[in-house]
């Protein structure tokens, strides 16, 4: 820690990190990123408004957006952007934040209407702090999860506080403290820092990417460098910075033998074996996407990848022990070669089988014969493969297979109920130097770049519609990730400002 | 109806089917077979009461029996039978039904002690109304079902009134109101009859056997014909007289891929391409079992299928329209040829996959790895087959295709959860004459001799147990259920008693 402690010395960061070691117990014992904690029933609106709060209370402007579902694109265009819908005034822009009072907080939610999540739009909170021209603007995304932490089968979420938290709120609390350290230290962040805030559940991601583009003149007009942060992925060598992440594809097959839609599960005893079983047909289809060694069957889908393409030597293979023992299997795949488990962790395409949704679920042993069964998996892509592709060629393969191989006369609707574009980033850009200087200065060491596994919906996204590059910082928050989050906001401000 | 008049005029059964006319509706209001309902807490046992308290006031004798579960088969012979459980005192042999009042129903379940269904043991009950040596003795069975009836992927099972009906009670309530009608209209039965009744959930059927097997020579020394009902099925001819069912084996398939049981699962974004994912050998393994026109693929399992047997003509071949629109299916197997539907029906075995078990079943779509996956399936047997051998034959083949085939470091696991011997009685029993004349009694027509696709532990456990034969009733009680039991019993009372 603090090896390289020239970096900090007489710098703003370490009165920042003095601070933050302080704090670091109370920042533990805040609950949740919408203070007061906002009950689940509030939907999207009611939590991106108290976030709203939070922020205004740090001295941002803000602008609590309504943004439309489904295919819209073409008259989005005409729809105002930051339709507010908060009563409150617009903060006036280029307010200097640090002069403003930090708001002591109070429970203020309670008072606003509730507004629910509806099938016909989602919310968007964009968020500002300071305007100084001769400052670089750093654009933050957060993705604060509407869905409760104690979901048993989703482990991949840092626990700030895994008893107190009520959202996912990893990607945004950490930044807020970070904020409020500067502010309580009475120093200038050393960027114009921007906030673009987004509650997973229900949003139209689609209408985000338009509303951002139609926006780019404006809220996204000065935004030289944007950021995200992911959890820590164990196994991955750590400390790192990602320049890429992989994007997604995910697909429902239903099987239907029944021609009416409400109609019940048939008896195995009363009609086994003169049924085409829609659950036979969905395992022949299910069993024909991916062989025992993970490679994906469906003919085209490899064409995309890009050919010979493989990890920089700067990318660090994975620690086969730590990967192992994370997951407690006894063996990984690819003959545990620490090299191709790095390949297919984040340069190859992957598939997994999620679930089978549609037979009985519950506890004992039902004889049923369920007449609509649906397959879920998604897919995994890497650079040069688009997801429209990816689902056009799966949607082919399955419905051939069904038709051609299967032979059964029940009806099949495969559907890509959800995507992401990969995103990767040219590991040359400085932007990446400055992340890993940022991460150094706080655990020492040096710093690889990597890509990952995961997908971020927003990361293609920003890619699109800034002109700028954008890192994630994966952050143990129990290694210092709000020091590493203060020292990049410093670095960055050290970057040469004139891009234009 | 009533085609046949001959048959009553001037017998018991005019007298009984015009208070079963007059008292249907009535039938129809009550509500459970132990009356007053049993809330699901009483369990096994307190149901059971119930039942032989409604027994009681018919005037039987009763014994609820305790039987033990699992593998005690060696050291049940030196528990007593008929250990009696209520405190109440076994009503001696020999009474007369006809002459004993029928007591009022009244809320007499609430004051005994509550007994719930222990992990240890199950319970029995045995009945009897009648000692008459000039008489044959009927034994008939009924499984009363402690799951309710408004479990919608089951819809096997007729209502009587499905609003109020709390527990499925259709094969014991109908014989009750039978013996009622018989005593309103003071008419001695025209036979001796027991009851043997079992509660489905919880109950240690090889314990069942057992304690039958060695009370042989006392509640089972004098019986002679045995019955139980099931529902009417659909698409098969009705009217009918069941003389075989099919055998069950219920088998669960597990597959773990992390050694410590207790591991949630992974992220397919953090992980996905480097595990072999236990999903994947399920849906392999599962693929693996029957082929696209139902064939079984385990080897051995269909060596034991009697060669070349084949419905006799007098089974009727299944209504194919009946059956695709009760199932709401475009499309049946086999060609739709009812002479083929009929022998996959009840004379093949057949096999289903009724659910994936340990992925997340809820809303949405999540992206984790499951790292413990079971799936469920059965298999139907004809006779020849044996539960033990094609356990045995599937254990083998699941773990060979798992280990040589698909080649996964994955850990699995077969298990056989239950199952049932198929039964099969010989057509040309007088017993089934008579019951053949008593469904053409009431609703005309030819009943047809058939065997059944369903399955049920009891039937091939009494074959065994008694040295009589067994018929099953498939009953619609809108069309005169009720009726055909009273004329079955008055019909196998003129069966020849010279059998000794």
């Amino acid at each position: 820690m603090y090896e390289d402690k020239a970096r900090t010395e007489g710098s703003t960061l370490k009165e920042v990190f003095g601070y933050l070691d302080a704090h670091l117990k109370l920042v533990n014992s805040r609950e949740d990123v919408s203070s007061p904690p906002s009950p689940r029933g509030f939907g999207q609106g009611g939590v991106l408004r108290g976030v709203e709060e939070r922020l205004k209370r740090l001295g941002a402007c803000t602008e609590l957006c309504v943004v439309p579902f489904g295919q819209v694109l073409s008259s989005l265009s005409v729809v105002p952007v930051g339709q507010v819908l908060s009563s409150l005034p617009v903060v006036p822009a280029g307010q200097v934040l640090s002069s403003l009072p930090v708001v002591p907080a109070g429970p203020v939610l309670s008072s606003l209407p509730v507004v629910s999540v509806g099938q016909t739009y989602s919310h968007l909170l964009l968020a500002g702090l300071g305007e100084d021209p001769g400052k670089v603007t750093v654009l933050v995304h957060s993705d604060v999860d509407l869905q409760p932490t104690n979901r048993k089968d989703v482990h991949s979420h840092v626990d700030l506080q895994s008893t107190k938290r009520k959202y996912d709120d990893v990607s945004l609390l950490p930044w807020l403290h970070v904020v409020e350290a500067f502010q309580a230290v009475k120093q200038p962040l050393p960027i114009n820092l921007k906030f673009l805030v987004t509650a997973a559940e229900g949003t139209a991601w689609e209408g985000v990417e338009q509303c951002l583009l139609t926006s780019k003149k404006r809220f996204l007009s000065d935004v030289r460098y944007s950021c995200i942060t992911l959890d820590r992925s164990p196994g991955t060598r750590f400390p790192s910075v990602i320049y890429g992440l992989r994007g997604l594809c995910y697909f429902t097959v239903e099987v239907t033998g029944a021609d009416d839609p409400s109609h019940s599960d048939a008896h195995s005893g009363v009609y086994g074996g003169v049924l085409y079983e829609p659950m036979g047909d969905l395992l022949f289809l299910l069993n024909c996407l991916v062989d025992e060694r993970g490679k994906i069957l469906v003919p085209g889908v490899l064409d995309d990848v890009v050919r010979g393409e493989e990890p920089p030597s700067r990318d660090a293979e994975p620690d086969v022990e730590e990967l192992r023992s994370t997951l407690a299997v006894s063996r990984l795949a690819h003959k545990e070669d620490s090299r191709r488990l790095l390949l297919h962790l984040a340069w190859l395409p992957s598939l997994t089988v999620h679930a089978v949704e549609g037979a009985w679920s519950g506890p004992g042993a039902r004889t049923t014969v369920p007449l609509r069964v649906k397959g879920h998996f998604s897919v995994r892509l890497v650079p040069d493969q688009t997801p429209d592709k990816v689902c056009l060629r799966f949607t082919e393969y399955l419905n051939k297979v069904h038709r051609h191989f299967r032979r059964s006369p029940n009806a099949i609707r495969v559907e890509l109920t959800s995507s992401a574009r990969p995103w990767v980033q040219d590991p040359d850009d400085p932007h990446l130097g400055a992340a890993q200087r940022a991460v150094r200065t706080v655990l020492g060491g040096s710093p690889i770049l990597t890509r990952g596994g995961g997908s971020s919906k927003m990361a293609a996204v920003l890619q699109r519609v800034t002109v700028g590059s954008l890192v994630a910082l994966p952050l143990d928050l129990n290694m210092g990730g709000l020091k590493v989050l203060a020292a990049y906001l410093h670095e960055v401000g050290q970057l040469d400002t004139n891009w234009h």
